[in-house]
């Protein structure tokens, strides 16, 4: 055998078909390619489609979280990157000549040249990959830090042709960690990524009180949270037919202050539950990606008023947002909401600089973030920097290749992005906190175990019922709804926590425990994953179903 | 045998052991019953449950129905009521004596006399028997004529004790029957009750226009149409913070008038399918009691804010209105809506005097009905004569006692009423239309056939994405959705009309095709009726499943 080949079959633990392609790569390598004498300006490639290659990033990252067991800690590959003797050696000029088919397409990691042409169609993340092509993916990885885990460093060295000058391999990793201004977390918080940080608190949390404790809600980040300089920091606003303004921070605690309790959710919550049905993309969440705070801020509509909205002003459609947080290219987060929300009184839109009581912190927002109660956690947009009246949604890849709902069969290739909603919006859920999966529950005399949860409903609609069985259906138990707020339907933001005794059957030791909820518009859960399952595995508000051992 | 029974035996039908009730009633009839020497006010009686009452008597006019096959014409049973020789005769003075359990409940029906005190416990329409109790029921059931079957009849006689003085029964049934000004309908329409009239048009004719025609409406009444006499209609309004107000029909006319596309439709649509997991009280309707149409009117926002409301006010939390219909008690049809709906200018409640561009039918609440659009028709009072703001709900029947969702297990005897919420905004929904049951379809070259249908949901939100299925979900086809109107999300009121063509297996004869819907918060609709069965069969919203065969 080849000693490369040799080498890289020793780095990398791979199938034989996987095998075949990294044979194929190496002969690759030994082509002449063809220089199309063009210099890439990848700046000018990214303009148009950054925000898309971005988060479809984000998304491998999810993926290959949820291929294999959820991660907790990230270790790169061991190897990967590293010099292989025996390969050829390029300089970066050489790596960009490589940019499109016909020349193939390389990328360098480290010391690693590689290319990736025939991976391009498989990527999870789509043509995100193509951001990288023609030169170093360091600084991407460094971002979108989900990549730098051994499953993807695998797949990376398969196409491995070939090692980069070790001068510029130096010089490309000297990028600055992007997350090394993050703050620090409660440890008991589960993270699903460090870089960006996502995690959820023990279910169990989320049942001690009506309002969850700051350090006890999930957080869920797209990219490093920014430093904020409050002597510089001030939120722009302009669209048609309004005055634009900045408004700093101390100008908009001059407003009204509104305070409103409301539930906030990432689409993502229980995602890991529908991957059992097949996999989806996106990080690998259990119940928790959810809480329920008081948030304090000013209106939204009363700014927008005051500087000049009207009904009557038809070109407007949709209020987007940008935050400070930004890409490796400098695009900020974004996501829109409706203008109707918007405006509505009684839609309760704030830009809240309070949360439970409190400045917001650094990974809920700090100093201003968007909460659009009712609606999904991700147009809640933190760390608010900019606000756009316009005809269209947000262009942030969020907005338009990220959080949208597809029909069962749709894949990759077949998913229509322009014509899919955005969430908005959420359908009602339910989940079942206290027991949790495997725990082992004591039966009370009257053979019943207790059981406690959470449900919540999107816009505005109240929980009036949650049911639970231990029975597959048979027997449904009427749930107490312990703990929910006044607020009435249609400005119903919070969440319900509930709790129910449960009879179950006295021979048997598992039980499968189910929840659902039922909202005000007596919408009600969907029974399984089967028939809702959607590639990005958003919207996951399947029956909650808990399997326990009963003791006695 | 007693030949008093063997008659009885010869009039109904009975089973074994219905059988046994019938002689231990005829035993009854033999003893001495106390007489409590009290003369019963039965309209004092009515006072506090006669709303209750009635609607439980609507309630039991649909179970039968729902027992047997669906009626679509009337036959009071065959000899029911009639005099049989050898029973003793009593005096009405008699049957008034005999009211409680102590005295046993008597009542009467044309020549007979029956103790139901047996009967009481398993009416499927509960206390509203009581109503009856001590006196002839002929008038009752001249209102819910849906007794006037020989199911019902059988069962009556099974309770017979005796006959009635042959001229006070022919008073009592002098009665002018109540429905005799009905107004003439499309021959069409498939009638689930024609006393009062209840029926709904062939699901194919909702598939053929956006704007369902007037003629082909589906028409809920709950008791006969009133004739209005428009010299002297007005709509009184009242309530605590604004000022009182007559309105005539001339007078709302002159404010500004306000056309909506709104679906309105039956919280029992497609009941007939949710039957059949097991029995529920109510009309046994079809799929298609539902319609789209242009609805022209005043806001109620606005005729409310001229009367001086504010949403200072903490007193009114709910609009109630009533109809002209009335009850045999002279009880008004009603319900109501929360003020959030009713006074937000998004919310789009009318009083509306136009129907599809023509004033409205009197079968559709000639000459002015609440549309309160994304809400249930119930809410949607016909014949309007009063407008309430208040505290509470509308103390109607239909608002407290009828219109709201249980859990699967809830029965009769465990219904907490009180504390179910009741049906306002409607959950998101789908039909099929064509092809319908145990059709036969022509299986089109490319192996797929045309399914078309319906879509919508209630509280504004328009539907996002259809799918449809003819392998049971493991090929979920997205519909293309071919009659939406552009209304924006929260105002969107209108129903969607889709159609899909759905790939068949091309080696089976008979396919089940089932659609599902998605609304704009990204609800969906259950699977099956299984988890959301419910005692009153409203809600009827799971997956809709329609049998056909293919033809090749």
């Amino acid at each position: 055998m080849n000693p490369t080949l040799a080498k890289i079959n020793a780095l990398v633990s791979c199938s034989s078909k996987l095998r075949r392609v990294a044979l194929s790569c190496y002969h690759y390598s030994k082509k002449e390619y063809h220089n199309d004498g063009h210099t890439r300006d990848r700046r000018k490639l990214l303009t148009g489609t950054a925000g898309l290659g971005i988060g479809l990033v984000v998304g491998v990252a999810g993926y290959h979280l949820i291929k294999g067991q959820p991660h907790y800690g990230w270790s790169s590959g061991e190897g990967v990157g590293e010099r292989i003797d025996g390969l050829p050696t390029y300089k970066m000029v050489d790596v960009g000549k490589h940019t499109n088919k016909e020349t193939r397409m390389w990328i360098t990691y480290k010391e690693g040249v590689y290319d990736i042409t025939d991976f391009i169609e498989s990527h999870p993340g789509g043509n995100a990959i193509l951001m990288g092509v023609g030169g170093a993916v360091d600084p991407f990885w460094n971002i979108y830090a989900a990549h730098k885990t051994p499953q993807v460093a695998r797949i990376l060295e398969q196409y491995r042709i070939g090692n980069l000058d070790p001068v510029e391999a130096k010089e490309n990793s000297k990028s600055h960690d992007p997350y090394s201004n993050d703050p620090n977390r409660n440890p008991e918080l589960v993270a699903s990524s460090k870089k960006p940080f996502n995690a959820e608190p023990p279910p169990k949390r989320l049942v001690e009180n009506y309002i969850t404790p700051t350090e006890y809600f999930y957080v869920r980040n797209h990219l490093p949270v920014p430093l904020v300089d409050l002597k510089e920091y001030e939120i722009e606003i302009e669209g048609p037919g309004i005055k634009s303004k900045t408004l700093t921070l101390e100008e908009l605690k001059q407003l009204p202050k509104h305070t409103i309790t409301a539930t906030v959710m990432c689409a993502g919550n229980r995602r890991s539950e529908m991957s059992e049905v097949k996999e989806v993309k996106g990080l690998f969440w259990g119940p928790a990606a959810i809480g329920n705070a008081t948030w304090t801020g000013a209106k939204l509509c009363d700014i927008l008023n005051s500087l000049g909205y009207d009904e009557s002003n038809k070109e407007v459609l949709h209020v987007q947002f940008e935050g400070l947080d930004l890409t490796p290219e400098s695009n900020p987060y974004g996501g829109s909401i409706p203008i109707e929300k918007a405006v509505d009184p009684r839609g309760d839109v704030i830009l809240a600089y309070e949360m439970n009581g409190q400045p917001l912190t650094r990974d809920h927002g700090y100093p201003v973030r968007v909460i659009a109660p009712g609606i999904v956690g991700a147009r809640c947009v933190k760390w608010l920097h900019r606000i756009v009246l316009s005809n269209e949604e947000s262009p942030a890849f969020w907005q338009r290749r990220d959080y949208k709902g597809f029909s069962p069969n749709v894949v990759a290739e077949t998913a229509n992005w322009e014509k899919a909603a955005s969430i908005e919006e959420l359908p009602v859920i339910s989940a079942i906190c206290v027991p949790s999966k495997d725990q082992c529950v004591p039966v009370c005399k009257d053979n019943t175990i207790l059981v406690t949860g959470y449900a919540w409903s999107g816009g505005g609609r109240p929980i009036v019922r949650v049911d639970v069985t231990a029975d597959g259906g048979n027997l449904w138990v009427e749930a107490d709804l312990v703990a929910q707020n006044d607020a009435r339907p249609s400005r119903h933001w919070g969440w319900t926590l509930w709790e129910a005794k449960v009879p179950v059957d006295p021979s048997t030791k598992k039980v499968e425990l189910w929840a659902k909820a039922v909202d005000s518009s007596y919408n009600v859960q969907p029974e399984s994953f089967k028939h809702i399952w959607n590639i990005r595995g958003v919207l996951n508000n399947a029956y909650h179903r808990v399997t326990v051992t009963v003791t006695r």
